[in-house]
């Protein structure tokens, strides 16, 4: 943060005489802040005089917007610091509000163009992801009971996706550290959207329910987050009220499964690559007999 | 806000004899920050003394950070209206970082419980649909080529899901907005994660591919966003080269449905009640013999 910070004078434009000094105790007039244009007619700020104060900061924004304005840019976006964070409450007065904040940095962002704000929203989804670990071998699954969620309710072991990581890597890494269960990925059951997700900050919830193989049957399960944890009779998970409704109809499917066979059930997973960067993607759909099942 | 900022007085704890003048100009030694405490041990303030310097909210701050330590707090949480955002940077000196931010408030945190931090993380994933609306009648599907992305590119139409919006809503109208055409949800088809997404702030993307029936035909396409809108042949889609790899591979997924059935291909959608709420959620998975088909 200090490197931009640092950059920051070196980074104005002067449109007039006047330069800052680097406590910019001087009145801005004749000089503006200083942005990249992207494809999209948005100017990005990254780089703040430092020690501006609010009410300098708040005169410079508005020089700024009228330029940005008369050379018909459509949104500015602000890239403030923690560290300078009184630059937002000078340019709320501006109409700016946060896009989105992330450790030590808040987005702000304001739509100067014509018409209503088409800004792209920030994320709106948290990912959950639960893995149904079963053993073919005797038609058993594996579930936990949560400690601080509903009592005495089985449910398939599971938590939240880290950021970038893949949706069966979540399912295996949640299962070991619930249960100590070792297991691998074979396909995805099931996918729930709920919104106002009750501790997404008012955000949304994707669940979704991958079918796993165990690859280890000792349960050493985490007293942190787990009263109980069992290997259940499929039959047994569908038949009780002991459980949650989404438990209890991913059993009835993974009994169907276990009965009918998997592919019944499953939907495939396989990499693709991007179109827009150099990476790759996992599509997830029903498999295609000219299509390598995973 | 400023009802909040009104409250903020009244709100206070005085452990001393020191009360604070709304101006706040004397020195806040006694007097704490109040917050709430939830059932995990963390601390969440809402309210802060309007007018207090940066300075003295460090001082505020630390005094109180001491306090819920010694009472086994485990996180603290500060709700920072935008107009009062100097005192993030105040926070920051004590090693609070955003957590998030949406419209006129961040959110800032700060773990001061045992072992690593513990504390969810905010929302990481976008969630864009994209609605395949297929003419069983010809074989023919909706497509369009994007103004701003891939040229010469066939794909479905869709865009980022609003919040609070079902995912079948979101495709039915992206899929107005960008063509004209009406149409009805039938199935999710598939899904596709994809990390560190352009245009997604550095953060996950979920994209979904619904298969929807038409309701209209004629085409009167976006051209804000769009260059081209067309009905295609969905066997000429899984050929050509003119498209995106996840495009030609749900083309090719629909060709197998439209000839074999779209049941082969489907995955069916149903509302169950949520556990933790009074409210539904949308469930999707392959359909059960005694589960009755949307």
């Amino acid at each position: 943060m200090s490197a931009v910070l640092c950059r920051a004078l070196s980074k104005f434009i002067s449109v007039g005489s006047v330069r800052f000094s680097s406590g910019c105790e001087q009145r801005l007039r004749g000089s503006l802040l200083s942005g990249d244009v992207d494809r999209f007619g948005g100017v990005t700020v990254r780089d703040f005089p430092p020690q501006i104060k609010e009410d300098e900061f708040k005169d410079l924004l508005r020089e700024s917007l009228g330029q940005w304005r008369s050379e018909g840019r459509v949104a500015v976006w602000l890239l403030v610091p923690i560290t300078q964070s009184r630059l937002a409450a000078a340019a709320a007065c501006h109409g700016f509000s946060f896009h989105h904040a992330r450790r030590d940095v808040a987005v702000l962002s304001l739509w100067v163009g014509p018409g209503p704000d088409r800004l792209p929203a920030f994320a709106t989804h948290q990912v959950g992801v639960a893995g149904a670990v079963v053993d073919e071998s005797c038609g058993k699954v594996l579930v936990v009971q949560d400690r601080n969620k509903t009592q005495n309710a089985w449910k398939f072991p599971g938590g939240l996706s880290d950021v970038g990581e893949n949706i069966g890597d979540t399912a295996v890494r949640e299962v070991f550290e619930e249960t100590g269960v070792r297991s691998e990925f074979r396909s995805l059951l099931s996918i729930r959207q709920q919104h106002k997700h009750p501790g997404a900050f008012g955000m949304s919830d994707m669940y979704l329910i991958c079918r796993l193989r165990p690859l280890s049957y000792d349960i050493n399960f985490c007293t942190h987050e787990c009263l109980r944890c069992d290997w259940l009779d499929l039959a047994e998970l569908a038949r009780t009220t002991e459980t949650t409704p989404i438990t209890s109809r991913i059993a009835k499917l993974l009994l169907h499964g276990l009965e009918k066979g998997f592919h019944n059930i499953d939907l495939c997973v396989e990499e693709l690559p991007a179109v827009c960067s150099a990476m790759f993607y996992q599509l997830y759909h029903r498999p295609l007999p000219e299509v390598k099942e995973t």
